[in-house]
């Protein structure tokens, strides 16, 4: 069916902005930010057959476009507020449209985030999504602030969602059950909102696992100037059967898979039972795995404190891998 | 060659951003938006293929994929401050990014917007920029405030980039002087940011026109609850040869073309002085092409006021023209 540009952001896209001065369907849309909070934005694209394979169901990816910036505002500790979406779209089916709104909204609804603008558009299937948060100024999280002697903190097991990844490619075999879980993780990561603004403040440093935990601490290591020590026997187990968790394949995925959606973050050792303190309040498992020591680049230590071999296992989208 | 994200991000998009708190290269960025003033937020995508052709210079892409963005921003009578960029490319060529990037800053700054944070992905080339001003809430130039006995104004001809389409697609054929303009005007679209400035809390109502003029006054007229009277004898003629200028072809695309960029908006004939003089200033040919009636819809008015017949012009990106 021929369902018009107007006609589509009408139907599927058109909820109540009671935030906004002014939503949808002017050329721009006007929003008061709260006086003395800084904004934040941020903003990421996926596309399809890059970030998701064809064929993804639309709900996930309705969802997935919004998750991965509302993980954004979390490793800043920020409100999220406001967002644009920019759809590409080869046709305006309804069925995925309606689908893609759902999986929007019911994630921008739990996050009391408004869709207030943006643009939809022929071509190949993509969706940009800019996300706006405010935040106290002093109190945002940024990569730079992680002092020698921090513990580093890890919101929950990583490595999921690339075995997901694996499984979908062919190249790995999971039990049902198994894939259930790792294709959740995939397709409905939980930005970590709640947690990023109860840390907003009395972390020092944080970043969001999406690059993978080693390529993302190394980023926190190289914006603050330190060195990351991250200690193997540390790193949360994913809740699957032991062989599979602790495969290789488990281990090359926590460590360089990526698309996880968990905050790390690093805090002073004297703030561990007020994180112990809000992770049970969340129910997140955070966990302590390493510290933040002088020197530079991320180590791998095994449970004898020895240095482990770190391969460069992130996951960067040009550098031909 | 294998050129990194981070790396690709470092060498073409990290010029300085002093207006902001906190630039390129965290999760997010942080900026401190005027006490007092709404926020301005808008985002447009440009697809290769569909926005644009394959193998146009990658100078006009960086330019017009901001452009389009402040065309918003003056359609508000929005200061533009900050935006983010999500850029998909098929793979990372550095002459090409060098280019896009000369013609994104060299409009950035221009207007003194600073592009503070987005996302480079691989897939099939795309754009998306978010752009966020700034006005004094009040002073916003709305689709929605248009008064009947409004003059209609418009910031200039409309059509030269609809011809310049067509001669790409090879059903019309223009002299070397007269395509050099109309790709001029499609590539290198100027946003009228100071008339949206110059004119907010002085017009009533305005909108931009990249759907076309015939669309876009129909949005306004919608938005309005009113109709939109142009008169064809007061259009701007294109500075092209009469025979050009005159033809159906400039015709269909002054009305129907889309890509101006020029803004319409409507005044109370009280301030026909005062904006002649800010169209002096500008050095734009601002120039009253109707009125605002009681109705709804966009009528056409010949010469001796009889009204002619309006097909549906506007550019849908779903409609299946």
């Amino acid at each position: 069916m021929a369902l018009g540009e107007f006609d589509l952001i009408r139907r599927y896209f058109s909820r109540a902005t009671p935030s906004a001065l002014l939503g949808i369907g002017d050329d721009a849309a006007l929003v008061a930010p709260t006086p003395g909070q800084a904004l934040v934005v941020a903003a990421d694209t996926l596309v399809e057959g890059h970030h998701f394979f064809a064929g993804t169901a639309p709900e996930a990816l309705g969802w997935k476009a919004l998750a991965v910036n509302l993980s954004d505002m979390a490793a800043m500790g920020a409100t999220p507020r406001w967002f644009t979406l920019c759809l590409t779209l080869p046709a305006a089916e309804p069925d995925w449209l309606a689908g893609f709104a759902a999986g929007l909204y019911a994630l921008a609804e739990r996050h009391q985030v408004e869709l207030i603008g943006g643009d939809t558009t022929g071509g190949p299937l993509a969706f940009s999504v800019q996300i706006l948060g405010e935040v106290a100024p002093g109190q945002a999280l940024r990569r730079a602030g992680a002092r020698i002697g921090d513990d580093v903190w890890l919101s929950g097991p990583t490595g999921a969602a690339a075995l997901a990844v694996e499984a979908r490619y062919g190249r790995l075999t999971l039990a049902p059950d198994d894939l259930a879980y790792c294709a959740n993780r995939l397709d409905r990561p939980e930005p970590r909102v709640e947690l990023g603004l109860a840390l907003a403040g009395l972390a020092h440093a944080a970043i969001d696992i999406s690059d993978g935990l080693l390529a993302d601490a190394g980023h926190l290591a190289a914006c603050s100037g330190v060195a990351v020590h991250l200690h193997t026997d540390l790193l949360p187990s994913l809740p699957l059967p032991p062989a599979l968790a602790n495969s290789a394949a488990a281990w090359r995925a926590a460590l360089g898979g990526g698309d996880d959606y968990e905050l790390c973050f690093t805090a002073a050792p004297q703030q561990r039972a007020t994180i112990e303190r809000i992770g049970e309040k969340l129910g997140l498992p955070l966990t302590r795995i390493g510290q933040i020591e002088a020197g530079q680049g991320v180590r791998l230590l095994d449970d004898a404190g020895r240095p482990q071999q770190v391969e460069r296992l992130g996951f960067d989208h040009f550098a031909g891998k």
